[in-house]
């Protein structure tokens, strides 16, 4: 006879509309899952939604940990939340008002792009990896680092702000609002840079004329219109150059491209390795695989589950001690 | 009456002509500081000049631990070193040749960019950062990176290779051999900058023209030569370009820059952090802090005893467990 422990941890996923909730094994595997939907809520009405929802799989569910990836930056020295997209979190303190309807149970919050590359490593496409990065393209553009098995949070936790990356000089008013990097190739750029050009082409001012989204201008590259790969290839190289810039940094072994926009890019991938391999350390290159999310839209599920058995781990172990 | 204990740290810095060798007290103060020329030597034969320096300072200075900084790459999996400059160090296993003679006591190998910012972190302009990173510009360009406290030395230890960092596309065949930013902006970058635009100014071929050293150019840019200004500000701007990206990816408390060129260069670091400021992540630039090297030339001794004085704290830890 023997007793298997099975661990139960409860996974938050707050977006910009909707939270997801999941409960996960130690093992990885996701038992239950659901959304719900914000309506429109903002400030601690957001976070209520999440106390509800903790406080519903609380008595029945034996869970072990919690853990809540958000849209923005997660302070760890004060427990705040800034998120642009959720009115009224402005440094909103989370942390505590979690923990007063969790008890004694541990709860781990983080940013979305550092739950979806440890989502990635624990059960992923950089699974077992020491050193990985993950390349979130959507509406705008941020990477989650882990390098030597640790989490790159920078001294104010807004590490890996790569649409910030400088790529192609001399500088342009236009980077002002989001960076070089993510002015060219997020979805809202991709999208912008396809509307100047139709602009600039039939020579009209743009007055009334729609803009097209990101995924409406893949649809055009693959249909070979001349505008999108004009578009599309830029976006590859700039892509390859940060790519690139990131092996050269942080010789990792793995970089993962996903969010929104990469549904549509995953073809992309192996010229966006080509063009990274021109510019990066050739070494660091060598040892470096391109791939794209296998957790999809749950990398911010899975990831922050996992954080949350961290947590547990790093309690026992600090137990034994 | 009270007991005060003070260890000794030796540390050896190899450079590609000389070894310093340094003794330190665990509080980063340094008792004595002699240099080794390698005349030539090459192989086994500069570890041997390691190993002798070792031999001469165990029996009466009572030495705790050793470090020693390499101008290459350290693979701390193997105890190997790689280093360009130092004939027959291809993946030289340093390590075992140096434990041979140190006996139970610890002994450290790290590259010299990652003991440049362990030394300033120490005693230096970094003191106390856990996030922190030291631009190393001399004849080629390289960065030791430190965030949350850790080192970053990528999966095969070949991390902080920013000499490669994509600044400016399309890419060029000039920068095959050690990448676009370093192209541009290292000692032989500049050099070499200025003598291009001598000779196309001259409409020259170039045959016998000599080439001016980097020192030369900064002379020539503080009297007002007009290429000179022209190479330099071309280098300000890509310093600055790459900082930002530093900042938008690390958020550190800290970015010193140092190395050879950096003597001549050390006037320009504001206007460095003018043009990084334009193009980095606006946050992470409020909260960073541009400066140069406190230690200078002595930075790889500092950081190389920094690492052997962590290497005895974190045995004792062990022991103590």
């Amino acid at each position: 006879m023997y007793l298997i422990v099975v661990m139960s941890l409860l996974a938050i996923d707050l977006g910009g509309t909707k939270l997801a909730v999941a409960l996960f094994t130690e093992s990885g595997s996701l038992k239950t899952r659901h959304v719900v939907s914000l309506n429109g809520k903002s400030g601690k009405h957001v976070a209520d939604l999440m106390t509800q929802e903790i406080q519903a799989f609380l008595p029945s569910r034996n869970i072990d940990a919690i853990g809540v990836a958000v849209p923005g930056i997660y302070s760890a020295h004060n427990g705040t939340v800034w998120a642009p997209n959720i009115p009224g979190w402005n440094y909103y303190p989370l942390l505590n008002q979690l923990k007063s309807v969790a008890g004694h149970l541990p709860v781990v919050i983080d940013s979305d792009r550092a739950c979806y590359i440890s989502g990635e490593i624990w059960t992923g496409n950089a699974k077992g990896c020491s050193d990985a990065i993950f390349v979130a393209v959507g509406t705008g553009i941020g990477a989650g680092i882990v390098t030597g098995g640790h989490l790159v949070r920078g001294a104010q936790d807004i590490a890996g702000a790569i649409g910030w990356m400088a790529l192609q000089p001399p500088y342009r008013d236009a980077f002002d609002q989001c960076g070089c990097f993510e002015t060219y190739t997020s979805g809202e750029g991709i999208a912008k840079s396809y509307r100047a050009k139709l602009i600039a082409k039939k020579n009209r001012t743009g007055r009334g004329q729609r803009q097209l989204s990101a995924r409406q201008v893949f649809e055009l590259y693959a249909s070979g219109d001349e505008l999108a790969l004009e578009v599309i290839n830029d976006c590859i190289m700039f892509w390859g150059m940060a790519a690139a810039n990131l092996v050269s940094m942080f010789n990792p072994q793995k970089i993962i491209f996903g969010g929104g926009v990469f549904g549509p890019a995953i073809p992309l991938v192996d010229s966006i390795k080509k063009e990274a391999s021109k510019w990066a350390q050739p070494i660091s290159m060598q040892q470096v695989e391109f791939t794209v999310s296998a957790l999809g839209g749950d990398a911010g599920l899975y990831g922050a589950a996992y954080l949350a058995l961290q947590a547990v781990n790093s309690k026992t172990m600090k137990n034994a001690l």
